[in-house]
């Protein structure tokens, strides 16, 4: 992204076109955030600097669940049915790009074309390399960018059922579980931790001829919701069952996340939520700048060949290896 | 854990009980890991620099799979198979806690019952809480700990389809993944990066009668195996057919096992991946400390109220909120 190729816009041009939508300069804004280069990062900032508090009016959506759940169809027919209400929709979805190189292990399929295609709706693939499942700090960052472009529904779709799930909690007001019907290996595999985040479970793929199946796993889910502490004093969790193939129990989700909205709001939790959010995002920010100015303090550069070199020999252990590199670090003016 | 109660074993104490293979004194050790308090950190890095060194023979085993994929029967059928032969094994099976509360969704089932029962077994749950689906710094010095208790093969059991394997990979010699049968569902949703950090895939519970689907998902996952990069130059992945259940397969993943030992070793990787594990426990003992010290930084504690206030307020962003915080940090003299 030289000047000598194409023109690189000012922070100026990129608040500009954000706030109106621009969603050219939306997608290079995010590509910014995503850069490990530093003076990508700084511009980032200094864009999101300027976007901040534009996102009062949006709903931001945690999508989660096992891999095979129907995550992205389920989001597409959600999509499709609030961009036909007149609603602008923004979709985080998983890139299913792996830690070691790109791509899934069945080749790329076209996810969400339909949706993808309306001009009203915005899809962005977020990576989930190296950081938890595709949940990060970037993707907090992205929210914020696509809110600044106006858009009031932002689905964020979390991979696997391990701790991204936990990390999208502190960045989206909703979460939405999805389960297969009819799974009790699944059920006894599903950690408490991930139920516990569901402000609403949805057993989907509950099509015609599996209605039996999956008004038992209702049952099931229903009991086990029962046994969990409440997340939001102002909200009981339920159970729905969807088919997002078939069309079946997807206006009654958007329905139930406005009774939640409305719920949250008058009763204040919606704030507070916000609020610990933006909490959560700048610990997570100031821990990320924190690991990066110890790697690039000089004297932690010095020590830490040696330190290494004496842990691999096995003459210092790694305890007493942290303990040195830390006390270069608090010894170092470089940064 | 006050000395009115018992008595608190010296290092002195610790050390020799470990090496002379004290489960009690192990268990309690672990414990000390395990904990957050500084007291017992203290004492836990006393023991662990002294125990050092002794996990030469060892042989350490990273056991992952989505949830349902019989993680568990697995581990205990190679468990009995290896006691049998008078090898002494210690597992670190996931504990099903959740970040919230404790316990699994339908109660604790008795896990590895018969293993656990066995003289030559050790088996400790790993808690899973606040950390990558249970394996952390804590699980590796844990590993370190049940080497020097003479432990000959550790299994070290992870959760889910996330980033705790590629975790788990960073402390393991030898990583095996369990799959189901016809999951073509499954297969997609499998990450790419799973499958590459995998020395060995077993599709489980190839149970009598479910043969031909066993043996469809075998050449799948073989397919997937031929797209992906070699993980280590002197081996070759493969898939193999297990049931835990009945008992097939367990000593074939066995023999896999050794193979890839005495490959590894004679081409010199062995020892170039532990050392590479010694490093990467340096590197997360130093960022956790780092991270500890700037929480308990004076003048971060002293900037934090303010900073976040001006950022819930709207007034400063998380961003340049961060920076402010990093600044306070390097001007503080008090860690």
């Amino acid at each position: 992204m030289s000047g000598r190729h194409r023109h690189e816009p000012t922070v100026e041009e990129f608040v500009e076109g954000i706030r109106n939508g621009d969603r050219r300069l939306l997608s290079r804004a995010i590509t910014l955030v995503e850069s490990s280069r530093p003076e990508h990062e700084q511009l980032a900032h200094e864009i999101l600097d300027r976007c901040l508090g534009d996102g009062s009016a949006s709903i931001r959506i945690g999508v989660t669940g096992a891999p095979g759940a129907g995550k992205s169809t389920f989001i597409e027919a959600l999509g499709l049915d609030l961009v036909r209400q007149g609603k602008r929709v923004a979709v985080l979805a998983i890139d299913p790009s792996s830690s070691r190189s790109k791509g899934s292990i069945l080749g790329d399929k076209s996810r969400m074309e339909r949706l993808a295609a309306h001009p009203e709706a915005f899809i962005r693939p977020t990576p989930s390399s190296g950081f938890l499942g595709g949940t990060s700090p970037r993707t907090h960052e992205t929210i914020l960018l696509c809110e600044a472009a106006g858009y009031e529904v932002i689905i964020v779709e979390t991979v696997g059922v391990g701790q991204s799930e936990i990390v999208v909690n502190s960045m989206v007001d909703f979460v939405l579980l999805l389960m297969l019907p009819g799974s009790g290996d699944q059920l006894q595999g599903i950690k408490r931790g991930i139920m516990e985040i569901a402000d609403l479970v949805a057993v989907n793929k509950a099509d015609s001829g599996r209605q039996t199946i999956a008004e038992n796993s209702k049952a099931d889910f229903e009991a086990a919701l029962r046994l969990l502490p409440e997340k939001h004093s102002g909200w009981k969790r339920k159970v729905l069952l969807t088919s997002a193939l078939e069309g079946s129990g997807v206006s009654e989700v958007w329905k139930t996340i406005e009774a939640f909205a409305a719920a949250m709001q008058q009763s204040g939790e919606w704030n507070e939520q916000r609020r610990e959010q933006s909490r959560h995002l700048l610990h997570a920010i100031a821990e990320e700048q924190l690991k990066r100015q110890f790697y690039n303090a000089v004297r932690v550069k010095e020590a830490k060949a040696e330190v290494e070199q004496q842990v691999l020999a096995g003459k210092l252990s790694p305890f007493t290896g942290a303990v040195e590199l830390l006390k270069a670090f608090r010894s170092d003016r470089s940064v």
